[in-house]
Protein backbone atom coordinates (compact mmCIF):
# COMPACT_ATOMS: atom_id res chain seq x y z
CA UNK A 1 0.00 0.00 0.00
CA UNK A 2 1.38 3.38 -0.73
CA UNK A 3 0.70 7.57 -1.86
CA UNK A 4 -1.86 6.36 -4.39
CA UNK A 5 -4.24 5.31 -2.04
CA UNK A 6 -5.03 8.98 -2.45
CA UNK A 7 -5.87 8.97 -5.97
CA UNK A 8 -8.42 6.10 -5.59
CA UNK A 9 -9.96 7.73 -2.44
CA UNK A 10 -9.98 10.79 -4.96
CA UNK A 11 -11.85 9.23 -7.50
CA UNK A 12 -14.05 7.19 -4.87
CA UNK A 13 -15.37 11.01 -3.50
CA UNK A 14 -15.59 12.20 -7.37
CA UNK A 15 -17.86 8.98 -7.67
CA UNK A 16 -19.82 10.47 -4.64
CA UNK A 17 -20.95 13.88 -5.95
CA UNK A 18 -24.75 13.90 -6.55
CA UNK A 19 -25.13 11.03 -3.98
CA UNK A 20 -27.77 11.64 -1.33
CA UNK A 21 -26.73 13.90 1.02
CA UNK A 22 -28.58 11.43 4.15
CA UNK A 23 -26.49 8.81 3.37
CA UNK A 24 -23.05 10.05 2.58
CA UNK A 25 -20.44 12.20 4.19
CA UNK A 26 -18.57 13.27 1.29
CA UNK A 27 -21.81 14.46 -0.87
CA UNK A 28 -23.33 16.43 2.35
CA UNK A 29 -19.91 18.32 2.06
CA UNK A 30 -19.42 18.99 -1.09
CA UNK A 31 -22.81 20.46 -0.81
CA UNK A 32 -22.07 22.57 1.69
CA UNK A 33 -19.41 24.80 -0.69
CA UNK A 34 -15.81 25.73 -0.85
CA UNK A 35 -16.14 27.81 2.52
CA UNK A 36 -17.67 25.01 4.09
CA UNK A 37 -14.74 22.61 3.08
CA UNK A 38 -11.91 24.92 3.60
CA UNK A 39 -13.32 25.12 7.11
CA UNK A 40 -13.33 21.32 8.01
CA UNK A 41 -9.77 21.60 6.37
CA UNK A 42 -8.86 24.41 8.65
CA UNK A 43 -10.75 22.43 11.86
CA UNK A 44 -8.40 19.30 10.98
CA UNK A 45 -5.77 20.92 10.66
CA UNK A 46 -6.11 22.39 14.18
CA UNK A 47 -6.78 18.65 15.71
CA UNK A 48 -3.84 17.59 13.56
CA UNK A 49 -1.20 20.18 15.35
CA UNK A 50 -2.99 19.11 18.52
CA UNK A 51 -2.26 15.66 18.01
CA UNK A 52 1.21 16.04 17.37
CA UNK A 53 1.80 18.08 20.37
CA UNK A 54 -0.40 16.13 22.35
CA UNK A 55 1.37 12.79 20.95
CA UNK A 56 -1.14 10.62 19.91
CA UNK A 57 -3.73 10.06 17.10
CA UNK A 58 -1.62 11.62 14.57
CA UNK A 59 -2.06 9.00 12.27
CA UNK A 60 -6.03 9.23 12.47
CA UNK A 61 -6.03 13.20 12.27
CA UNK A 62 -3.43 13.17 9.31
CA UNK A 63 -6.33 11.05 7.38
CA UNK A 64 -8.96 12.75 8.53
CA UNK A 65 -6.98 15.97 7.17
CA UNK A 66 -5.91 14.20 3.73
CA UNK A 67 -9.25 12.95 3.22
CA UNK A 68 -10.95 16.90 3.43
CA UNK A 69 -8.37 18.24 1.36
CA UNK A 70 -8.85 15.45 -1.12
CA UNK A 71 -12.33 16.94 -0.93
CA UNK A 72 -11.15 20.17 -1.24
CA UNK A 73 -9.25 19.44 -4.33
CA UNK A 74 -12.49 17.78 -5.89
CA UNK A 75 -14.64 20.88 -5.06
CA UNK A 76 -11.99 23.49 -6.18
CA UNK A 77 -11.35 21.10 -9.80
CA UNK A 78 -7.68 20.15 -8.23
CA UNK A 79 -6.90 16.86 -10.01
CA UNK A 80 -4.07 15.00 -7.64
CA UNK A 81 -1.78 14.82 -10.02
CA UNK A 82 -1.36 18.47 -10.57
CA UNK A 83 -0.19 18.52 -6.86
CA UNK A 84 2.45 15.28 -7.05
CA UNK A 85 3.60 17.09 -9.93
CA UNK A 86 4.01 20.61 -8.25
CA UNK A 87 5.62 18.20 -5.27
CA UNK A 88 7.94 16.70 -8.14
CA UNK A 89 9.54 19.96 -9.62
CA UNK A 90 10.27 20.97 -5.91
CA UNK A 91 12.83 17.45 -5.00
CA UNK A 92 14.72 17.79 -8.18
CA UNK A 93 18.56 18.22 -8.01
CA UNK A 94 18.87 19.87 -5.40
CA UNK A 95 16.09 18.71 -3.11
CA UNK A 96 12.28 19.47 -1.98
CA UNK A 97 12.72 21.38 0.83
CA UNK A 98 15.52 23.99 -0.56
CA UNK A 99 13.30 24.59 -3.36
CA UNK A 100 9.96 24.61 -1.41
CA UNK A 101 11.97 27.74 0.78
CA UNK A 102 12.81 29.45 -2.33
CA UNK A 103 9.54 29.32 -3.80
CA UNK A 104 7.69 30.08 -1.19
CA UNK A 105 6.27 33.70 -1.07
CA UNK A 106 5.22 34.93 2.53
CA UNK A 107 2.33 36.89 2.99
CA UNK B 1 3.13 10.01 -11.24
CA UNK B 2 0.79 9.47 -8.77
CA UNK B 3 0.36 9.69 -4.91
CA UNK B 4 3.08 7.74 -4.33
CA UNK B 5 5.49 10.59 -4.69
CA UNK B 6 4.77 10.80 -1.24
CA UNK B 7 6.34 7.99 -0.46
CA UNK B 8 9.56 9.18 -2.17
CA UNK B 9 9.43 12.36 -0.76
CA UNK B 10 9.06 10.90 2.73
CA UNK B 11 12.35 9.16 1.97
CA UNK B 12 13.79 11.85 0.98
CA UNK B 13 12.76 13.74 3.94
CA UNK B 14 14.08 10.98 6.40
CA UNK B 15 17.36 11.00 4.49
CA UNK B 16 17.78 14.81 5.11
CA UNK B 17 18.02 14.35 9.38
CA UNK B 18 21.71 15.33 10.33
CA UNK B 19 21.93 17.46 6.57
CA UNK B 20 23.67 20.93 7.55
CA UNK B 21 20.90 23.45 8.40
CA UNK B 22 22.54 26.04 6.67
CA UNK B 23 21.85 24.22 3.09
CA UNK B 24 18.94 22.13 4.51
CA UNK B 25 15.31 23.47 4.85
CA UNK B 26 14.17 20.00 5.58
CA UNK B 27 16.74 19.80 8.29
CA UNK B 28 16.19 23.35 9.61
CA UNK B 29 12.80 22.55 10.28
CA UNK B 30 13.68 19.05 12.24
CA UNK B 31 15.72 20.70 13.92
CA UNK B 32 12.97 22.76 15.09
CA UNK B 33 11.28 20.56 17.12
CA UNK B 34 7.23 19.61 17.41
CA UNK B 35 5.95 22.83 17.96
CA UNK B 36 7.70 24.21 15.47
CA UNK B 37 7.03 21.88 12.71
CA UNK B 38 3.45 21.65 13.94
CA UNK B 39 3.27 25.34 13.29
CA UNK B 40 4.31 25.75 10.04
CA UNK B 41 1.30 23.14 9.26
CA UNK B 42 -1.11 25.45 10.71
CA UNK B 43 0.09 28.60 9.03
CA UNK B 44 0.13 26.48 5.46
CA UNK B 45 -3.32 25.10 6.57
CA UNK B 46 -4.23 28.65 6.12
CA UNK B 47 -2.37 29.52 3.50
CA UNK B 48 -4.25 26.54 2.16
CA UNK B 49 -7.67 27.60 3.05
CA UNK B 50 -7.23 31.43 1.97
CA UNK B 51 -6.19 29.81 -1.69
CA UNK B 52 -9.42 28.13 -2.12
CA UNK B 53 -11.41 30.94 -1.49
CA UNK B 54 -9.46 33.32 -3.50
CA UNK B 55 -9.56 30.95 -6.39
CA UNK B 56 -6.03 30.54 -6.96
CA UNK B 57 -2.48 28.95 -5.90
CA UNK B 58 -4.14 25.76 -4.35
CA UNK B 59 -2.24 23.36 -5.92
CA UNK B 60 1.34 24.96 -5.02
CA UNK B 61 0.08 25.70 -1.13
CA UNK B 62 -1.52 22.45 -1.41
CA UNK B 63 1.86 20.85 -2.15
CA UNK B 64 3.18 23.21 0.35
CA UNK B 65 1.04 21.88 3.59
CA UNK B 66 1.65 18.11 2.03
CA UNK B 67 5.11 18.54 2.52
CA UNK B 68 5.06 20.03 6.22
CA UNK B 69 2.95 17.16 6.92
CA UNK B 70 5.23 14.86 5.93
CA UNK B 71 7.95 16.19 7.66
CA UNK B 72 5.58 16.23 10.91
CA UNK B 73 5.33 12.83 10.22
CA UNK B 74 8.83 12.10 10.23
CA UNK B 75 9.23 14.16 13.59
CA UNK B 76 7.36 12.06 15.43
CA UNK B 77 8.02 8.94 13.67
CA UNK B 78 4.90 8.24 11.84
CA UNK B 79 5.15 6.25 9.02
CA UNK B 80 3.02 7.10 5.36
CA UNK B 81 1.56 3.25 5.02
CA UNK B 82 0.15 3.76 8.76
CA UNK B 83 -1.79 6.58 7.34
CA UNK B 84 -2.70 4.92 4.47
CA UNK B 85 -3.80 2.03 6.15
CA UNK B 86 -5.86 4.38 8.38
CA UNK B 87 -7.41 5.75 4.77
CA UNK B 88 -8.20 2.30 3.77
CA UNK B 89 -10.01 0.76 6.49
CA UNK B 90 -12.21 3.87 6.33
CA UNK B 91 -13.27 3.21 2.59
CA UNK B 92 -14.26 -0.22 2.53
CA UNK B 93 -17.82 -1.42 1.59
CA UNK B 94 -20.13 1.33 3.30
CA UNK B 95 -17.74 4.50 1.42
CA UNK B 96 -14.65 5.87 3.41
CA UNK B 97 -16.39 9.19 4.30
CA UNK B 98 -19.36 7.79 5.64
CA UNK B 99 -16.55 5.87 7.92
CA UNK B 100 -14.84 8.78 8.42
CA UNK B 101 -18.09 10.73 9.82
CA UNK B 102 -18.74 8.12 12.18
CA UNK B 103 -15.08 7.02 13.47
CA UNK B 104 -14.16 10.56 14.44
CA UNK B 105 -14.39 11.86 18.26
CA UNK B 106 -14.56 15.62 18.41
CA UNK B 107 -13.27 17.34 21.08
CA UNK C 1 -19.73 50.32 25.89
CA UNK C 2 -15.86 49.11 25.29
CA UNK C 3 -13.78 46.72 25.39
CA UNK C 4 -14.06 46.39 29.32
CA UNK C 5 -17.03 44.60 27.93
CA UNK C 6 -14.77 41.37 27.84
CA UNK C 7 -13.22 42.00 32.03
CA UNK C 8 -17.22 41.45 33.31
CA UNK C 9 -17.28 38.09 30.23
CA UNK C 10 -14.35 36.61 31.61
CA UNK C 11 -15.70 37.29 35.53
CA UNK C 12 -18.94 35.42 33.76
CA UNK C 13 -16.95 32.79 32.35
CA UNK C 14 -15.46 32.37 35.68
CA UNK C 15 -18.62 32.11 37.75
CA UNK C 16 -19.89 29.18 34.92
CA UNK C 17 -16.88 26.79 36.45
CA UNK C 18 -19.05 23.71 38.19
CA UNK C 19 -22.36 25.28 36.70
CA UNK C 20 -23.80 22.36 35.20
CA UNK C 21 -22.22 21.42 31.64
CA UNK C 22 -26.08 20.18 30.30
CA UNK C 23 -27.26 23.80 30.63
CA UNK C 24 -24.05 25.76 31.15
CA UNK C 25 -21.85 25.81 27.13
CA UNK C 26 -19.02 27.43 28.87
CA UNK C 27 -19.02 24.79 31.84
CA UNK C 28 -19.16 22.22 29.46
CA UNK C 29 -16.37 23.66 27.36
CA UNK C 30 -14.15 23.99 30.20
CA UNK C 31 -14.48 20.44 31.24
CA UNK C 32 -13.28 19.90 28.01
CA UNK C 33 -9.72 20.75 29.20
CA UNK C 34 -7.24 22.55 27.61
CA UNK C 35 -6.91 20.84 24.25
CA UNK C 36 -10.84 20.70 23.66
CA UNK C 37 -11.05 24.66 24.50
CA UNK C 38 -7.86 25.33 22.03
CA UNK C 39 -9.25 23.05 18.95
CA UNK C 40 -12.69 25.35 19.36
CA UNK C 41 -10.59 28.49 19.01
CA UNK C 42 -8.26 27.48 16.18
CA UNK C 43 -11.93 26.76 14.50
CA UNK C 44 -13.09 30.05 15.54
CA UNK C 45 -9.83 31.48 13.78
CA UNK C 46 -10.18 29.82 10.89
CA UNK C 47 -14.34 30.88 10.84
CA UNK C 48 -13.00 34.58 11.26
CA UNK C 49 -10.53 33.91 8.26
CA UNK C 50 -13.12 32.82 5.96
CA UNK C 51 -15.53 35.64 7.11
CA UNK C 52 -13.37 38.38 6.86
CA UNK C 53 -12.55 36.79 3.35
CA UNK C 54 -16.15 36.71 2.26
CA UNK C 55 -16.91 39.96 3.48
CA UNK C 56 -19.39 39.14 6.15
CA UNK C 57 -20.52 37.97 9.49
CA UNK C 58 -17.09 39.54 10.65
CA UNK C 59 -18.45 41.00 13.50
CA UNK C 60 -19.89 37.45 15.19
CA UNK C 61 -17.27 35.42 14.21
CA UNK C 62 -14.83 37.84 16.06
CA UNK C 63 -16.99 37.90 19.32
CA UNK C 64 -16.93 33.79 19.03
CA UNK C 65 -13.29 33.98 18.93
CA UNK C 66 -12.86 36.31 21.45
CA UNK C 67 -15.20 34.36 23.84
CA UNK C 68 -12.97 31.17 23.28
CA UNK C 69 -10.17 33.44 23.95
CA UNK C 70 -11.36 34.21 26.93
CA UNK C 71 -12.59 30.77 28.40
CA UNK C 72 -8.96 29.33 27.74
CA UNK C 73 -7.75 32.15 29.33
CA UNK C 74 -9.88 31.34 32.32
CA UNK C 75 -8.68 27.32 31.73
CA UNK C 76 -5.22 28.01 31.57
CA UNK C 77 -5.08 30.59 34.82
CA UNK C 78 -4.37 33.75 32.67
CA UNK C 79 -6.48 37.17 33.79
CA UNK C 80 -7.36 39.26 31.28
CA UNK C 81 -5.43 42.13 32.70
CA UNK C 82 -2.24 40.22 32.15
CA UNK C 83 -2.77 40.22 28.45
CA UNK C 84 -3.92 44.27 28.40
CA UNK C 85 -0.58 44.94 30.02
CA UNK C 86 1.37 43.33 27.59
CA UNK C 87 -0.55 45.05 24.83
CA UNK C 88 0.52 48.05 26.39
CA UNK C 89 4.05 47.50 26.94
CA UNK C 90 4.16 47.01 23.33
CA UNK C 91 2.12 50.61 22.23
CA UNK C 92 4.39 52.86 24.16
CA UNK C 93 6.36 55.70 22.67
CA UNK C 94 7.47 54.00 19.19
CA UNK C 95 4.61 52.45 19.04
CA UNK C 96 2.55 48.77 19.35
CA UNK C 97 2.79 47.57 15.92
CA UNK C 98 6.52 48.10 15.91
CA UNK C 99 7.13 46.68 19.38
CA UNK C 100 5.18 43.84 18.25
CA UNK C 101 7.21 43.03 15.24
CA UNK C 102 10.05 43.19 17.10
CA UNK C 103 9.22 40.86 19.96
CA UNK C 104 8.01 38.24 18.14
CA UNK C 105 9.97 34.82 17.88
CA UNK C 106 8.88 33.43 15.19
CA UNK C 107 9.55 29.48 14.92
CA UNK D 1 -6.26 48.83 33.32
CA UNK D 2 -9.01 46.87 31.08
CA UNK D 3 -10.39 45.81 28.04
CA UNK D 4 -10.70 49.27 26.45
CA UNK D 5 -6.92 49.00 25.76
CA UNK D 6 -8.31 47.32 22.92
CA UNK D 7 -10.45 50.19 22.01
CA UNK D 8 -7.28 52.35 22.52
CA UNK D 9 -5.09 50.35 20.41
CA UNK D 10 -7.57 50.52 17.50
CA UNK D 11 -7.38 54.38 17.59
CA UNK D 12 -3.37 53.84 17.06
CA UNK D 13 -3.99 51.32 13.96
CA UNK D 14 -6.16 53.29 12.15
CA UNK D 15 -3.86 56.22 12.88
CA UNK D 16 -0.65 54.46 10.86
CA UNK D 17 -2.94 54.05 7.68
CA UNK D 18 -0.99 55.82 5.18
CA UNK D 19 1.82 55.80 8.07
CA UNK D 20 5.49 54.80 6.25
CA UNK D 21 5.86 51.07 6.04
CA UNK D 22 8.96 50.93 5.98
CA UNK D 23 8.79 52.46 9.87
CA UNK D 24 5.56 50.88 10.83
CA UNK D 25 4.38 47.07 11.25
CA UNK D 26 1.21 48.03 11.11
CA UNK D 27 0.87 50.50 7.81
CA UNK D 28 2.67 47.57 5.95
CA UNK D 29 0.53 44.96 7.60
CA UNK D 30 -2.59 47.10 6.58
CA UNK D 31 -0.99 47.36 2.75
CA UNK D 32 -1.08 43.61 2.36
CA UNK D 33 -4.66 43.54 2.08
CA UNK D 34 -7.52 41.05 3.90
CA UNK D 35 -5.90 37.76 2.79
CA UNK D 36 -2.31 38.90 4.01
CA UNK D 37 -3.68 40.07 7.52
CA UNK D 38 -6.29 37.00 7.79
CA UNK D 39 -3.11 35.11 6.89
CA UNK D 40 -1.34 36.43 10.11
CA UNK D 41 -4.29 36.43 12.23
CA UNK D 42 -4.86 32.28 11.82
CA UNK D 43 -0.61 32.22 12.34
CA UNK D 44 -1.24 33.86 15.31
CA UNK D 45 -4.28 31.52 16.73
CA UNK D 46 -2.09 28.45 15.35
CA UNK D 47 0.79 29.96 18.17
CA UNK D 48 -1.94 30.76 20.89
CA UNK D 49 -3.36 26.85 20.77
CA UNK D 50 0.29 26.01 20.75
CA UNK D 51 1.32 28.13 23.78
CA UNK D 52 -2.12 26.90 25.71
CA UNK D 53 -0.71 22.94 25.17
CA UNK D 54 2.86 23.77 25.99
CA UNK D 55 1.98 25.81 29.00
CA UNK D 56 4.08 28.92 28.76
CA UNK D 57 3.70 32.31 26.08
CA UNK D 58 -0.22 32.67 26.48
CA UNK D 59 -0.08 36.23 27.63
CA UNK D 60 1.92 37.35 24.35
CA UNK D 61 0.43 35.16 22.22
CA UNK D 62 -2.81 36.17 22.92
CA UNK D 63 -1.89 39.49 22.60
CA UNK D 64 -0.37 39.35 19.43
CA UNK D 65 -3.61 37.77 18.18
CA UNK D 66 -6.05 40.20 19.56
CA UNK D 67 -3.33 43.12 17.75
CA UNK D 68 -3.81 40.91 13.84
CA UNK D 69 -7.48 40.62 14.85
CA UNK D 70 -7.65 44.78 16.36
CA UNK D 71 -5.92 45.57 11.99
CA UNK D 72 -7.99 43.01 10.29
CA UNK D 73 -11.17 45.23 11.67
CA UNK D 74 -9.47 48.02 10.55
CA UNK D 75 -9.24 46.85 7.55
CA UNK D 76 -12.79 45.39 6.96
CA UNK D 77 -14.09 48.48 8.36
CA UNK D 78 -15.09 47.16 11.65
CA UNK D 79 -15.80 48.82 14.90
CA UNK D 80 -14.82 47.44 17.74
CA UNK D 81 -17.97 49.06 19.68
CA UNK D 82 -20.17 46.34 16.92
CA UNK D 83 -17.80 43.10 18.59
CA UNK D 84 -18.93 44.46 22.19
CA UNK D 85 -22.20 45.00 21.20
CA UNK D 86 -22.45 41.51 19.51
CA UNK D 87 -20.73 40.24 22.71
CA UNK D 88 -23.39 41.82 25.16
CA UNK D 89 -26.57 40.68 23.35
CA UNK D 90 -24.94 36.85 24.27
CA UNK D 91 -24.87 37.78 27.65
CA UNK D 92 -28.28 39.04 28.68
CA UNK D 93 -30.27 36.93 30.89
CA UNK D 94 -29.65 33.60 30.04
CA UNK D 95 -26.10 33.73 30.04
CA UNK D 96 -23.52 34.75 27.21
CA UNK D 97 -21.85 31.04 26.53
CA UNK D 98 -25.98 29.21 26.37
CA UNK D 99 -26.76 32.06 23.75
CA UNK D 100 -23.58 31.74 21.98
CA UNK D 101 -23.82 28.19 21.27
CA UNK D 102 -27.49 28.61 20.42
CA UNK D 103 -26.50 31.62 18.29
CA UNK D 104 -23.58 29.68 16.27
CA UNK D 105 -24.29 28.48 12.24
CA UNK D 106 -21.58 25.55 11.96
CA UNK D 107 -20.87 25.28 8.38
Amino acid sequence: MDGSTLDRLYAVIQSRRGADPATSYTARLLGEGTAGIAQKLGEEAVETVIAALAGDRLVEESADLLYHLLVLWADRGVVPSAVWQALERRSGTSGLAEKAARGKAKP
